[in-house]
């Protein structure tokens, strides 16, 4: 069986996220996996690092497959975008060793979430911000990020109340940049909770706001609970920039 | 009556195009209009510094509109941003002299055309590009665009041949761009007639192919036949990007 590991990337707007569920049809894995089923003549499960929720975006989701037989790189990266929709896009396919798992071996992943500050739209990108349009501090924004660095129990950031597995995750940067009209939030991690970033984001608004003391956060963290923390801002914004192994895995 | 000029950056995908016709209502014109004329209870005409095709983009285009009564531009400028469907967007408007015209008043407009040669799709730029995908030499196409800059009757560069004013314009510059996977062409001129950038790009794509030879471009000019030209290329890949003024044409 020979691995392979791609890059994609989708504008989410119209899929109900990355991952199946039931058989909707309406993910980016289905559309992937069908395109490849149908050219191998068997079924083929594409294995994402990690799901992005409905709506929300990748420039650099990462997957890897294995198809029977001998199949060019070149070629398959080829047909994937000569079918895919065009909202979704193959940007580099290669052979990997077998034992290259996508999810298992994802080390860090890079979100970005972009909130429009400027009362002026940007028309052409106005599928990938959220608009927002209260007064932030920055500054104050960039002291509360600082106290989400590390390695915390993240329970109170994630929507999801019946997660059994450990919630404990390493925030290893939050970066707070202010440009084009927008505030750009950039979290890498080694792993990310259901809908983490869309509550550390909308936690992060409150305390730019002026209506969470960011030295709250410590307590947030520590409740463990959903809801004393801020927000889930809307998906529309979020963006998976990258995702990081810890080599380049060769060949087999 | 106050005079206002605006630039507006639109979208063109779902449009029929800048300039109403008939009463489709699916013109940018008529957009602006529709919620001027409601906020101040007249009719309210908007005019553009020209028209721009079903489907093509701008950034920069300018127009201007009377309105009786006292009105603050920021006001104006917030609420067309919200009554606008979100794939039109008013970027600025200020106050200017009651004869500021703004078809009459243009000097210089620049348009851009994109095609992307990568075979790597852009999707979060899908609408904004036509993708081309056959080799093409950069060389030729500079050679060709060089020999179209300067004052020619563009009659051969038209599609409408009932066209019964001067077809006579003058390019200032047809600069020649490869950059993120694309071929850029920035075309700035005093005027443009109907698909002359898309007739101008489908010929200079068939002399970066080879099919037809850059000195032929002049021949074509001085045929002032639109079947001696090339294809017009599709819309999408058409962007206004500015509409130049003499001066900042101040409040009167």
């Amino acid at each position: 069986m020979a691995n392979f590991k791609m890059v994609v990337a989708y504008d989410g707007t119209r899929y109900n996220g990355w991952q199946k569920q039931g058989n909707t049809g309406n993910t980016i894995q289905e559309k992937l996996e069908t395109i490849l089923s149908k050219l191998t003549d068997a079924p083929v499960a594409v294995i994402g690092s990690g799901r992005t929720d409905a709506g929300a975006h990748a420039k650099g989701q990462t997957a890897n497959f294995h198809l029977e037989g001998q199949w060019k790189a070149e070629d398959l990266l080829a047909h994937l975008n000569r079918y895919l929709p065009r909202d979704i896009g193959v940007i580099s396919l290669c052979p990997v060793e077998e034992r290259f798992h996508a999810r298992h071996h994802a080390k860090r992943k890079v979100y970005c979430y972009r909130c429009r500050i400027s009362p002026i739209p940007n028309v052409f990108e106005r599928n990938y911000y959220f608009p927002f349009d209260k007064p932030l501090s920055l500054e104050k924004m960039r002291e509360g990020a600082s106290l989400l660095v590390g390695q915390h129990d993240f329970r109170a950031f994630c929507s999801n109340k019946r997660y059994k597995k450990s919630t404990v995750r390493t925030l290893y940067s939050i970066d707070i940049v202010e440009q084009y009209g927008e505030i750009r939030f950039y979290f890498c991690g080694n792993g990310f909770l259901y809908n983490m970033v869309r509550i550390l984001v909308g936690t992060l608004l409150e305390v730019g706001e002026g209506k969470i003391d960011s030295q709250r956060l410590l307590a947030i963290l520590h409740s463990k609970n959903r809801e004393e923390a801020g927000i889930t801002v809307p998906a529309c914004g979020l963006m998976l920039m990258d995702v990081h192994y810890d080599e380049q895995i060769p060949l087999s």
